[in-house]
C-alpha cells in the first residue's frame, strides 16, 4: 500500500523510452495568451505507469498528448491525485537548474503515500526532470535569455479503473512543463502600475482548509479543489488569495497557494522578528522555498545587518490575525510576503480580516526590503550567478 | 461560479444526441471476476459538456469509452470532481426503476457548486440517468431476471486546462452503468458462510476524515482519497470499514461510504432507540437511504410493533464511541447496521475501539430483525412490489 516493495520494480529514472514529437509548438512569448493560459505545455512529457504487480515500469519521454483515462479511473471519483511545483532555470551561465530538486521528490513521495498511492525512491525524480528539459529545454529556455524559467508540474495520479472505494492497483506519475507568467509583473485589469503587494483575504470559519489528523501537509489534489469556492468568492472581491485561519484563536496558516511571512517589531521584546506558522500541527503545507527563507535568513540575517536592514530573530511559531491586527495598529509591522514556488517571494500589501482592513506594509506604506533581498539570495541560486549546493544542473541538453 | 447564469444553456435531459455502439460487450455473470471488478461498465454512456461561457451542451449517449483528458485538467491536480452513487432496479413487474433519484439530483447539483463546479436544475439528473438505461437497460437487466440491479455513478469533473490554482472554465457530466456485486451475500476468503455483519475499525485521533467549515457533507472526491491509507489498513487487518470518530468525545460520525445507525435500550429511559449521527454540524454525508431509513422508521416502526419487532424511537443526535461502549457493557444492544447505496443496509456485528472489541448484534449474537425489516420495506419499493411516490419508472426501454 504504497510503500515500496522488494519484489517490484523501482522508479529509475537513468533509462528511458524516447519517442520525439514531429509536430514542434511555437513557443509562446512572455505575456502573451498562451504563457497566461497557464497551461500551454512544451513538446513533450514524461510518463511512468506503475501497477501493484509489477512496480514502476520504464520511464517514457513522449510528445504531450491527452492521456487516456478509463471513466471508473480511481482519480476522477476518489480524488487519489497528489503533485509538486518546481521550477527550471536557464542561468546567465547558460546552463539549466533545478532548485532544491530532492526537497520535492522526497514530499511527492510523501504525499503519494498518504493519498494510497505508490511511494518511489525520490532522488529519482530529479531525473525524470532532468530528462525532460535535456530535450525540451534548449527551444524552450533559450540560451540567449537568461534569467527565464519553465514551471514543472509533477503529478501522481490514480488512472486504473476502480470504482469501488480502494487502494489503487495502478498508477501513473507524469510530468508538464509550462511556460509561467511572472506574477510579481503582473497588474490586474484596471490598475495601471505594479502593486505593491498581494490582498489576501482572511477566511471565514465557515470555512476551513485543513484541520489537525486531516492531510494539509500534503500536497494532495483534495487541499485544493475544496478550496476553490473561498477562492473564488476573494478573487472576486479583487484580492489575490485567501490567508487561512484555523481555530478558535484564528492561528495564521498559510496564504492560499503559498506559506505567509511577517516581519515585525516583537510586542514584548521590540526585536524585529521574522514569523511563519510552525509545521508540528500539520496544517500546512512545508514549502521548499519556506525551508530556504528560513535557512537563508539563519545564515545570512540573523546575527548580521545586510547594508541597511538590521538582523532578524527567526520564529516559527503558531501567531494569530489579531496579533498582526495589534502590530499593524501599534506601527509595529515592517513587511510581509508569501513564499511558494507559484508566488515565488511576493510581498503582502494588506489582509482583510472580517471587517478591518490591515495594511501589512511598512511604516512609510512600502516593504522595507527584506523581501526583495532574500529574492534576489534566491534568484542567485537559481540563475547560477552564486555556486551553491541547492542548484542542480541540468547536463547533456540535446543540441 | 457554480451558480446557474441566465445568460447560459441549463442542463436539458430531455434532447440528446446518440451513438449506438457497434461492439456489444457480453453482460457478465452475477460473481464473475468482470463484476467483482466494480468496474465492468454496460455498453453505453452518458457524457454533458460545460463551459462558463455557454453553459450546458446537448447530452450525448455513446459508447463506454475513455475520457481524453489534458494533463494540465483541473481534477487531475486540484480534485474540482464530485459523484454520486445510485442503482437502478428490474421490478418483478418487468419494470426499470430509480429510487428517489431527485434526491441524487440535489446532492450531486450541491456538491458540483461545493467544488467549484456548475450547478444544474437537479431534476434533469434523472432524465438522463433514464435516457442511459432505455438503451443499456433491455441487455443488461434483462426482464427475465427481476430482482438484479446496476449500480449507476454520475460525476461532474473539471476537464479543462486549468493548471493555475482557480475556477473551473470548463467540466464535464458524466454517467456510467455498472454491474455491482451484492456485499451483503459477499464471502471474504478463508470464511466459510456470509457472516453475521460487517467489522468496523473505529479511527484513531491522528486519523480525521471531516471537520466543521470542511466539506465532509458534500459528496467530493476530496473526502475519499486521503481516507483510503485508513481504510487499507483496516482492510489488511480483516475489517470492512472504518467507523469514522470525530472530537474529544469520540463522537460516531459516518462508516466509510455509509452512515451509521444503532438500535439500543436508551441509559435513560430504557425505551428502544434507533439513534444515529445529525446533519447539523456537516460532518456526515446526508445519505438517501439514511433520510429514507429515518422516514420509514418514522412512519410505520416508531408508534406501532411489527410482528415480533417493538416501536423504535428515532434520534438524530450525536452518539459517541463511550456510549456504544457502555451499551454493550451493559447488554442493552439491540442490533446496528450501516446504509448506503453500494452497502445498501448491512448489520455491523462489531466494532474495534482501540484495543476494545464492541459487539454490536443483539443478545444471542443475531440481529433482531429490524434491519432486514427495512430492508426489506425498501426492497419491496425499489423493486416494484409495492407502488411508491419514491419509485421512479423509467419508461420506453428500448427493444
Amino acid at each position: 500500500m504504497g510503500s515500496v516493495s522488494p519484489n517490484v520494480a523501482e522508479l529509475d529514472g537513468s533509462n528511458f523510452n524516447v519517442t520525439r514529437s514531429t509536430n514542434l509548438r511555437d513557443v509562446p512569448l512572455p505575456g502573451s495568451p498562451e504563457e497566461m493560459s497557464h497551461s500551454y505545455c512544451t513538446d513533450h512529457m514524461v510518463t511512468v505507469r506503475w501497477t501493484v504487480a509489477n512496480g514502476w515500469e520504464t520511464p517514457e519521454v513522449k510528445p504531450y498528448q491527452n492521456l487516456s483515462i478509463p471513466p471508473t479511473a480511481s482519480v476522477l471519483h476518489y480524488a487519489t491525485e497528489c503533485f509538486e511545483g518546481m521550477k527550471v532555470y536557464r542561468g546567465y551561465d547558460g546552463k539549466l537548474r533545478l532548485f532544491r530538486p530532492d526537497c520535492n521528490g522526497e514530499r511527492l513521495n510523501n504525499s503519494s503515500q498518504r493519498s494510497s498511492l505508490p511511494g518511489f525512491k525520490y532522488d529519482e525524480l530529479k531525473k525524470l526532470v532532468a530528462k525532460l528539459m535535456q530535450v525540451d529545454g534548449p527551444r524552450w529556455l533559450p540560451k540567449e535569455r537568461p534569467g527565464s524559467y519553465l514551471y514543472i508540474r509533477p503529478s501522481v495520479i490514480g488512472n486504473g479503473p476502480h470504482l469501488g472505494v480502494q487502494v489503487p492497483k495502478e498508477a501513473l506519475l507524469f510530468i508538464i512543463a509550462v511556460p509561467w507568467p511572472d506574477f510579481t509583473k503582473m497588474k490586474k485589469e484596471g490598475e495601471t502600475e505594479p502593486k505593491k503587494g498581494l490582498k489576501l483575504f482572511a477566511s471565514t470559519p465557515d470555512s476551513v482548509r485543513a484541520w489537525p489528523g486531516g492531510f494539509g501537509s500534503a500536497k494532495l489534489g483534495a487541499n485544493y479543489g475544496p478550496s476553490l469556492q473561498a477562492h473564488g468568492k476573494a478573487q472576486a472581491q479583487g484580492f489575490d488569495q485567501i490567508l487561512w485561519l484555523f481555530g478558535e484563536d484564528r492561528q495564521v496558516t498559510e496564504a492560499g497557494a503559498s506559506n505567509f511571512f511577517i516581519i515585525w517589531h516583537n510586542a514584548d521584546t521590540g526585536r524585529l522578528e521574522l514569523v511563519t506558522a510552525p509545521l508540528e500541527n500539520q496544517l500546512i503545507l512545508p514549502g521548499v522555498t519556506r525551508r530556504s527563507v528560513l535557512e537563508l535568513v539563519r545564515d545570512r540575517l540573523s546575527k548580521q545587518s545586510v547594508g541597511s536592514l538590521q538582523p532578524l530573530q527567526v520564529s516559527e511559531r503558531t501567531l494569530t490575525i489579531s496579533e498582526i491586527e495589534k502590530a499593524a495598529k501599534e506601527g509595529r509591522i515592517v513587511e510581509s510576503f508569501v513564499s511558494g514556488t507559484a508566488y515565488f517571494i511576493t510581498p503582502v500589501a494588506m489582509i482583510r480580516n472580517n471587517d478591518t482592513d490591515i495594511s501589512t506594509l511598512g511604516k512609510n506604506g512600502e516593504p522595507a526590503g527584506y523581501a526583495a533581498l532574500i529574492k534576489s539570495w534566491l534568484e542567485a541560486i537559481m540563475f547560477g550567478k552564486e555556486e551553491h549546493e541547492w542548484a542542480y544542473v541540468v547536463e547533456n541538453e540535446e543540441k
